[in-house]
């Protein structure tokens, strides 16, 4: 739960003079977003989120963010607009921070998904895959398999089994294996990259909301498949539920059917997406900001879901048939 | 910033139940409020907060605080009204919390008032005390001159002076003298006793709502008016603006005229209302709690207001003639 930049009475003004949506009623600091500080506006046209980049998202993304939402949403995909200025830009400033002002969606996320959820959400994910195909931006993923090292060398403490016995020799071995296997070759396009339950809404048992695309970016869609498999099928105790991973990829591939190749190669996908989400929650851990709003996530839940997929020889153990 | 209790769509869809407002749509808690968890909701039927009441919140003062805010909204005072269940209570439980659902009101707070505003604030604050005249409940002030002593005794450390140079010694001085001069009588009933800039929302250079009751209690109303000079007429550089002063009081007693009484006791009042906030904030900045999302505040600052108040002689200081 994040509001990082306070805005001024004027400075909202200044902004909302930009747009056509009427002036400001009122707005709310919302408890979300880790990267973000996120108002909830309401203005005499509506209801809208008003979002303030900080500084953890890249300014030059911002552009294949926005215009990936605009894009998605012009296609029927359930994205939030993001909403455009008089002169067309949906990107502005406010309060020395790059902002945006973005559809409000109704919806609820759930904490926990149930199999009705992870086949609605492979459904959804495989639709924007595709729908992402006739989007003409691309951005490299800056948290692939190349860029892990260098994250876990940042996370080197001169006592690492003092905190996390084990984990530092584990993933500096699981790097060696995952550089050495990694396929360079999938079905690949724009993914999400982050599709955790935060960041999808339900409302009468479908998909109203897909939100949160600060991580987009180009890569093979089943790595998209293995993030969603280890944020939604993994139950609380650590076991994994492989009735919801089977609702998931059937979701999925009922829209866009997945290759040999991709199924193949999902046990691998798996581990790499683990490494991935271990990593950078190890590195928050080590780099807790003093006075942030947000507790960083446990670094050994991600560990422990690496520990399963290592264990796995066939896409077979996630449902697959 | 706060959002302390998390609940679960079963919570939330059990709690709706029992009130004929629809359906969740969406819930996003507010990163407002140091006492309570407050969501925005939005159903069906439109758009509401919810309040979950945490644990620095007496549960047995609940019926007061919604009581007050039920009768001032029906007596045409600018409160967001508590929305009564099904039953007719407004005070319902979910996630193991007491808690209300209550109307949202637009308008915005302003971090700074102008003189207008402090003019419009007197007017309002005037009118709270005329109306809550007919409200039948009472709530003894848990934060007055016989509170203090105890509380202070309560932030004792073993190095005083090394946080705070002189402080403990100063106020050690002027709680002999308030408990010693603190009036007996003046023109009393239900106080705001809250009312900073972040509890008054303004729309269109109208007061739109006057929001947290849950410091609101029977005392005197002049006392209400020395908190309201505190937080509303000191610039932030320290220096006190008479002509705010002026404003706030003269906008209060073109609605309520206040006694020759009231008007010397001003002085001393403002003492007290300094040294509430001084003490409350002292021990919050003594206990702080880990993990906490909000930071406390600095009671250094009410020290200074309370040194400003002890070199006033008469209220003409305040700008009254």
């Amino acid at each position: 739960m994040a509001v990082y930049t306070e805005i001024s009475d004027d400075e909202l003004d200044g902004l909302l003079s930009q747009y056509d949506i009427g002036k400001a009623l009122s707005y709310k600091g919302i408890a979300e977003g880790v990267e973000n500080s996120n108002y909830f506006l309401h203005t005499d046209k509506g209801f809208y989120f008003l979002t303030l980049y900080e500084k953890r998202v890249r300014t030059e993304d911002l552009p294949f963010f926005l215009g990936l939402m605009e894009h998605l949403a012009a296609n029927g995909f359930v994205s939030p607009r993001p909403i455009p200025a008089k002169d067309g830009a949906t990107l502005k400033e406010v309060a020395g921070r790059p902002s945006a002002i973005i559809e409000f969606l109704d919806g609820r996320s759930v904490r926990r998904g149930e199999a009705l959820h992870c086949s609605l959400l492979g459904d959804t994910l495989a639709r924007l895959h595709t729908i992402s195909g006739s989007f003409e931006l691309s951005r490299t993923n800056t948290l692939s398999v190349e860029n892990w090292r260098p994250l876990f060398d940042s996370c080197r403490t001169d006592n690492p089994d003092q905190l996390f016995p084990d984990l530092f020799s584990a993933v500096e071995e699981e790097l060696d294996y995952l550089e050495k296997h990694w396929p360079s070759e999938l079905p690949s396009g724009v993914i999400h990259a982050d599709l955790f339950p935060d960041n999808i809404f339900f409302l009468n048992d479908k998909v109203s909301g897909v939100i949160d695309y600060y991580f987009a970016c180009n890569d093979f869609f089943a790595y998209d498949l293995a993030i969603c498999l280890n944020a939604w099928c993994f139950e609380s105790d650590g076991s994994f539920n492989i009735t919801k991973a089977r609702k998931l990829l059937n979701g999925y591939r009922s829209v866009r059917p997945f290759s040999d190749a991709e199924m193949n190669c999902l046990p691998l996908l798996c581990r790499g997406a683990s490494v991935r989400f271990l990593l950078t929650r190890l590195y928050d851990w080590l780099n807790q900001i003093e006075g942030a709003l947000v507790k960083p996530k446990d670094p050994i839940e991600y560990y422990k879901k690496l520990q399963f997929h290592q264990a796995v020889t066939s896409a077979a153990a996630y449902g697959l048939d």
